[in-house]
C-alpha cells in the first residue's frame, strides 16, 4: 500500500499553483450558473486563478443558507441532483453523493492506514445527518468493509465488534471508551482494533492517550456536514493536513479578508467538487495556518485544530452585536489595525469597550454609535499587542 | 420509462428453464466450495438444473447460522469480503455489498414507478440491521435520491418530506400514517408523495385504503435480512412476484419437501447472487405458490403474502415438540399423506392429538413414543381435509 493516497499529496508548490489555476476559474464558472450564486455575479471567473483572486469574492455564510433553501432546492447550489440528501438542526440540507471518495473521507482513512482487510465500525450516525455516510464512503473508497453501527445500544456494539474481529472505530472521540468499557466488563476481546479515526467534538490528550495505551492509534480530522472532509492528522502529528477537494482560508471572523498566516481567523472553505460547488463558505469555526510543510511529505497547507466558534454574536444592553459589525467599524478607519469588543457587566449594566490597535488620535464616538447603536469606552493599544485568538467580540460577563 | 425493470421479468418458461439450468449447476458449484457448505458435500452440482433437482439439496436452517457463525467468519458462506456486514438479534450477521441492485430491491421500486426525479424518504433503520441499506441500495439502482431517515424524530421527518418534496416513502407499513398525521397537525402539505414501498410489518387493507385515499399508491415486498428481496406486489396486485435472483421453494415445515403448488409451507429460498450463494436457505416463514401468472406481464412464480411463522416448536408436558419430528414422524409411514399434531390442555394436562391423512388400519403408539417419546392419541382423518394452513404443529392452547 502506497503510503500516499494519491499523488496530488505531494505535489510541489509550483504543481499545485498550475493545477488550481486551470480548476478554479472552471469551479466558479459552475458556481456562477447557478441560481443561488447571485452574489458571485460580476465577477470575472477566468481571472479567478489563486486563493489571492479567490479572497475578492464575497463569502457565503451557513447562516445564510438556510432562507436561500427555503426559496430553491438545496438553496440552488448543485450542479447534479444529488443521490442522497441529509437534513442537519436548522434546518439545513446537505447534497450527497456516491462517487469515489466524494467527500474525501478516504483520504484521511488511508493516511491512518486503512485499507482492505479491515472491518470499520461506524458509530457516526446515518440518520438525517451526513456523517455516517461521509465514513461509510470513505471506508469504500479504501476497500474496508463496514459495520454501519450509529450510536446506542452499547452492548451489541461491543458484542460486534468482538463478533466480526473489529479492527478500526470511527466516531466521536469518546465513544469509542465506552464500548470498549462495555467490551470490559462482558469479558469480550477487542484487541483487533488498531485504529480510531474520530471527528466531531474535542479529543482530549488524556483521551488520546489511554486509546494509545490500549494499542490504538487515535487520528483525528475536522470535517462539515456541508462541506465534507476539511483537513486531517497523518502520522507526523503536527497540525491538520488541508484535504485536496477543498482550499482553506482563514479570514478576519465577520468578513472575507485573510489573516496572515498564523492567526486565528474563520475557517473559510472553497470547494473542488463538481456537484455542489460551494465558493468561500464561511464555516463559523475558528482556526489558523500553521506555517511550514508536514514532515510526513504532504505537501498542502496545514491548519490548527479547532479554535472554538466564529459567531460571536452576543446582546449588549438588549441590543445585538455581531463580528459584521465591528468589521465595517475597521472598514471605516484605515488607521485601525485591529478591533476587539469586550463586553463586561459592571454590577448594574453591561459595558462595551472596544480595544483597538491604531496609532491614531481620532475620536471614534460618533462612528461607534452609528455602526453599533449603543455607546463604548475605546482603549488604544500598541499594534500586535491583542491575543492572537480569532475573537473580534469577546463577552467577559459571567454566564 | 420501460414498464419492466429488465428483460429478465418477461422470459418465456423455456427460457426460464433454460437460463437456471446453466446458473443453478455454478452456483451449487460455488457454494460447495465454500466451508460453510459441507452439508451439499457428495452432490453432483453439475446435475442439479432445476428446482427439482434442487430439492434433492439439504435445507439451511436459520437457526443454524449462529452456531456456524462462532465457528467461523460469517459462518464461512461468502465468496467475496462483503463492503458492509450487519448485525440482527440472536446476534446473527448478514453480509452487504454495494453492486447496483445487488439487495434486488431496485426491481420493486421501479415496478411501483420509482426513478429518477424521485426522492425516496427511507424510514428503514441503517444501524445494525440491513434494511435500510437495502432500499438505499435500490433507490441507487433505479435513480431515485434518498433522504435517510430512519425512525423517530417524527416532526423533523415531517418537516425533511415537505422541505424536500419528498415524493416517495420507504418503511414498515405503519410509518408514514404517523408522519402524515404530524405534518397534518403541523400544516405541513406532503401531497407531493405519491407512494410507499413497505415491508418489515402487516399491511392491513384499510391502512393500505388510509393510503389510496391519500393518493398514495402503497405496496408491498417480502424480504429478509440473509436474502434481501425476495418478492413484491406489482400493479396486478395478485399476488407477490417473485424476485429474479432468488429462487423460492415452498416446501414441508420442518422437512425440505417441497408441497404441491397452492399448500402453505415453509418459505425456501435459494439466492442466485454470486457473492453470498445461499442454497435452501429456510426462512420459518409461511406462504404458498399462487398458480397462474400474474396479468402485469411478469412471468416468473407468485407467491401468496405472508401466512405467519412456520416454526412451530412447542412445549408439551416440559417436553419440546417440532416440526422435525413430526417430518420424521411422517417419514416412518409411507401410508400418512399428512400430519397434524394438535395440542391442547384439559382443564389438568396437556393433550397431544395427531390427525393423520391415511387409509392405514396400523396402530401408531409404539413410533409415536419413540419419535416424540410422549403420549398421543390418534384422529384419522380423510385425505385432503386438514386445513391449509402450514401448520404441522397447532397449538390450541389459551395463552
Amino acid at each position: 500500500m502506497s503510503k500516499f493516497f494519491d499523488a496530488l499529496e505531494t505535489r510541489s508548490a509550483d504543481q499545485r499553483a498550475d493545477d488550481l489555476a486551470k480548476l478554479l476559474p472552471l469551479q466558479i464558472g459552475a458556481a456562477q450558473a447557478l441560481s443561488g450564486n447571485a452574489r458571485l455575479d460580476g465577477f470575472d471567473a477566468s481571472m479567478i486563478q489563486s486563493k489571492e483572486g479567490l479572497a475578492q469574492l464575497p463569502v457565503l455564510r451557513k447562516s445564510d443558507l438556510m432562507g436561500m433553501q427555503e426559496r430553491d432546492y438545496l438553496g440552488g447550489l448543485v450542479t447534479a441532483t444529488p443521490q442522497q440528501v441529509f437534513q442537519s438542526p436548522g434546518p439545513i440540507y446537505e447534497p450527497g453523493y456516491k462517487d469515489r471518495d466524494w467527500w474525501g473521507f478516504g483520504r484521511f482513512l488511508h493516511a491512518l492506514g486503512i485499507g482492505a482487510g479491515d472491518i470499520v465500525q461506524n458509530c457516526f450516525a446515518y440518520h438525517f445527518t451526513p456523517a455516517g455516510m461521509m465514513f461509510e464512503n470513505g471506508a469504500e473508497a479504501v476497500g474496508a468493509s463496514v459495520f454501519p453501527a450509529g450510536t446506542g445500544q452499547t452492548e451489541l456494539q461491543a458484542r460486534a465488534a468482538a463478533d466480526l474481529g473489529v479492527t478500526v472505530y470511527a466516531g466521536t472521540p469518546d465513544y469509542l471508551k465506552v464500548i470498549l468499557e462495555a467490551a470490559d466488563a462482558a469479558s469480550l476481546d477487542l484487541s483487533k482494533i488498531k485504529a480510531a479515526a474520530v471527528s466531531g467534538g474535542p479529543l482530549f490528550p488524556q483521551l488520546r492517550d489511554y486509546y494509545t495505551d490500549r494499542g490504538i492509534t487515535c487520528r483525528q480530522c475536522y470535517a462539515t456536514a456541508d462541506l465534507g472532509h476539511i483537513a486531517y492528522e497523518s502520522e507526523a502529528m503536527d497540525g491538520m493536513i488541508v484535504d485536496e477537494k477543498v482550499l482553506v482560508e482563514i479570514v478576519r471572523p465577520g468578513t472575507g479578508d485573510p489573516v496572515p498566516d498564523g492567526e486565528v481567523g474563520e475557517v473559510v472553505v472553497t470547494t473542488l467538487k463538481p456537484e455542489y460547488p460551494l465558493i468561500r463558505f464561511a464555516t463559523g469555526d475558528l482556526s489558523a495556518v500553521l506555517p511550514g510543510q508536514s514532515p510526513c511529505g504532504r505537501t498542502n497547507t496545514r491548519v490548527v485544530g479547532w479554535r472554538g466558534r466564529a459567531d460571536q454574536a452576543t446582546k449588549v444592553k438588549g441590543m445585538f452585536v455581531r463580528p459584521e459589525q465591528v468589521a465595517d467599524f475597521v472598514g471605516r478607519h484605515h488607521d485601525i489595525q485591529k478591533c476587539r469588543v469586550e463586553v463586561s457587566h459592571d454590577g448594574s449594566t453591561d459595558v462595551m469597550v472596544l480595544k483597538l490597535e491604531t496609532t491614531s488620535d481620532q475620536d471614534f464616538t460618533d462612528s461607534i454609535r452609528d455602526v453599533f447603536k449603543l455607546r463604548a469606552s475605546v482603549e488604544k493599544c500598541d499594534i500586535g499587542s491583542l491575543p492572537n485568538d480569532g475573537l473580534v467580540i469577546a463577552d467577559l460577563r459571567e454566564i
